[in-house]
């Protein structure tokens, strides 16, 4: 019933046009503004005497500053503000089979951060704190599905990390999980088919950051079954199920293992708490902590008003992208079966040290100035044939202000090398499969481009 | 050829009572002694004025002090000391096949904690500061074989954790290597067959905790061809081996998975620094960091001087036990397999919140004053037909003062119920494998005792 949902792109209870109708209604009914305002005005939000930004409550989560030191890459000793948020949270996405197919109980959420304001996301977004009520909120929608479930109806369930550049450690339980009884549909709710998601994650900044993780873990080839057999899989989502079916043998998971290892035992990586008044290079002003020299980021705080059936309104720091970003990832096909290109990267925030990356991950405009990247003339300059998918993918819009990336998958021509630099591997899907479902072994830019992949 | 080490006890090099007397005699010839002397006077170490202990290098390690808030357990906010180790080290131990047999290259080494001195360990035992030579001291030998090898002379490469109660977020490189060529004898090392170590770990305090670590590692049942067959194994070991290859299917694994992301998902663990001096319940002596009640452990400084061969002297804290501790396994057959008892257990130091520990593992003073945990009662009241193992074992004598644990394996009886408390699960070894050889899922005191299952 998954591959059927996979493929199935017409749904009875709403076509995927009636789906972009019905968030570009809900987006054109909402009424989002978003106000930059000075820290000092921002209610229920206080600065500690060392800078760092604190909710009153002391939950959901804080601004702090941290000293990084590390033996990798040319900058080896800086300081910077980063999101510190230590309770995982649900991203949870509710799941029926109706007549054989699968569908997804998905919503159209505003977040404050989100260049348009609403997109389709998972069934259940919640922190800690919002659903063990810290604010004086309702409980989050259909959370009681997610607590109660029993074992045997959870699809996926896994702990996934966040941007190490901008979260300290931060992860999420990502869960799927089924139900057999009927399900209330609230109004922010519509069920869609795996189809549908994925040809709507192919549309610029419809499909959330949430919804593309949490999709990512789903490892399709589990579900091939000799009634849905392969049919209606375009000759692309063949190939996806043979790489995702082909270990080599168990010697090359190990390979990847070993790899990863001598690169985790070679780079240290030690981040200590510093105060945000004492970040050499960064400046706390009245209404942001921003870099002198206007690079990477900026955290501002605002004052959020949304009117919608009803008004609300609360404050809250963002974090503002000062500069566009990229991730690519190249495809090849060896001895026939699809191989990606994966890099083991590095990141200050990173629980592990260093995750599986795509192949390009970086600030474009920073490109110009340095040395580009490994790969990155080769993805931005792809021709028109080799690009798979090529979007503008938004982060989460409740931490970062119209922060979007350009995702680019780009099939690799035959003269492509099979040699690759040290930190980089080419990997079968069902490889990336096996890391992804232990934690934190994929960053949350690799998840987000292998949950674009297209069967149909 | 992993296979026949395993069962082979008969070494041409030499045998198992050689070793022993090896051992006896490298102990007897060496003069070791530990002087505890006050902080003050650990010579290229100081104390900051927060009262945490540095080497004056910045390398090596530091006893610092950590602020834990969790809401597991009954104690949900303290304060202590830690080792904090940033560096990840060499545990490697070099193989080489001999005849068709796997031999290691174990070394007899003095550590300054040790209870006897001399135990058996690793071929290389390295911290980055060693190995970088921080201090003036040459490489270590064989070090050269480790950096150098070629990826297809790798049977084992993972990063493990060390004590979470102890390390901060410490992990080691756990290696085992294959050569080729002729390898030079040095004095303090011998080869030994697999089935030779495992016999010495059953003795007490014989084989240290590292090569424990390190041998944990090895999925024997990856092993077994048509050629070697399981021949010259117990019944035992037969029953280790369909335990190690039996996975029951994806679910399974599937389960624990799910069963582990929602226990680290309901829990959290906020590890901060704070100052030494700033501890409730602990104070700082001119000789130890020591707590009031006189629970736990406490921190001393000491001079060492080693006379062998040559003479050498140096200082350094060590972590001095208050309490003794007990590690035990129980292990089922359940449908004709093996499974064993794993709990998820939440500690301080941990990289990853929780991790795969013991069916029990406490102080076992301190079972008397408070409720003992699950199946204490069980392990420590098992008939003697029930116990498959049961030793002292040594932790780290690099970093630990006389601190040994009991290491127990128990077999359950019939009526030992299947249905398990919330944080406990049965597994058999090839799930218990699949998480090994993934990092940080099986903590230190569970590889311990899985290295010790005996196949002969």
């Amino acid at each position: 019933m998954i591959i059927r949902s996979l493929i199935t792109n017409d749904n009875p209870f709403n076509s995927t046009d009636e789906i972009r109708k019905w968030i570009k209604q809900r987006n054109e009914e909402v009424k989002v503004s978003v106000e930059q305002i000075p820290f000092s005005e921002m209610k229920k939000w206080h600065s500690n005497p060392d800078g760092s930004l604190h909710h009153d409550s002391g939950k959901f989560f804080s601004i702090v500053g941290i000293d990084v030191k590390t033996d990798y890459g040319n900058n080896n000793h800086w300081r910077q503000p980063i999101i510190n948020q230590a309770e995982v949270g649900y991203l949870g996405i509710l799941t029926k089979v109706i007549d054989g197919v699968l569908y997804c109980l998905m919503q159209a959420k505003i977040e404050p951060g989100n260049v348009n304001c609403v997109q389709i996301s998972p069934t259940l977004q919640a922190t800690k704190s919002n659903y063990s009520r810290v604010h004086s909120g309702k409980s989050p929608d259909y959370l009681e599905y997610f607590v109660n479930v029993k074992p045997e109806n959870i699809i996926l369930d896994q702990l996934q990390s966040e941007q190490g550049a901008r979260f300290l450690r931060k992860r999420n339980r990502n869960i799927i999980i089924k139900v057999d009884e009927d399900v209330p549909l609230l109004p922010d709710f519509r069920w869609m088919t795996l189809g549908q998601i994925k040809e709507l994650i192919h549309e610029d900044n419809m499909v959330n950051m949430d919804t593309r993780t949490v999709l990512s873990g789903l490892k399709i080839s589990d579900y091939v079954t000799p009634l849905d057999g392969l049919n209606g899989m375009s000759e692309l989502g063949r190939g996806l199920i043979l790489s995702s079916s082909t270990n080599h043998n168990y010697t090359a998971i190990r390979g990847h293992l070993s790899w990863l290892t001598s690169l985790k035992s070679k780079y240290d990586l030690v981040v200590t708490p510093c105060a945000v008044n004492d970040m050499p290079g960064w400046k706390k002003t009245d209404t942001e902590i921003v870099r002198e020299d206007g690079k990477y980021f900026k955290i501002i705080g605002v004052n959020v008003s949304i009117s919608n059936r009803e008004v609300s309104e609360w404050c809250q720091p963002l974090v503002q992208p000062m500069q566009q970003g990229i991730c690519a990832l190249i495809i090849k096909k060896i001895d026939g079966v699809y191989h990606f290109l994966m890099q083991a990267k590095l990141e200050c925030g990173n629980f592990d040290v260093m995750e599986l990356a795509p192949t390009v991950q970086c600030l474009t405009d920073k490109v110009s100035v340095i040395e580009a990247p490994d790969f990155y003339d080769y993805v931005v300059n792809a021709r028109k044939d080799q690009i798979l998918f090529d979007t503008l993918q938004s982060e989460e819009g409740g931490r970062f202000y119209h922060e979007q990336n350009r995702n680019l998958i780009v099939m690799a021509d035959e003269n492509f090398p099979l040699e690759l630099p040290p930190r980089y591997t080419w990997m079968t899907l069902r490889q990336i499969y096996e890391f992804l479902r232990f934690n934190n072994y994929l960053n949350i830019q690799a998840r987000s481009l292998i949950s674009a992949l297209n069967y149909k």
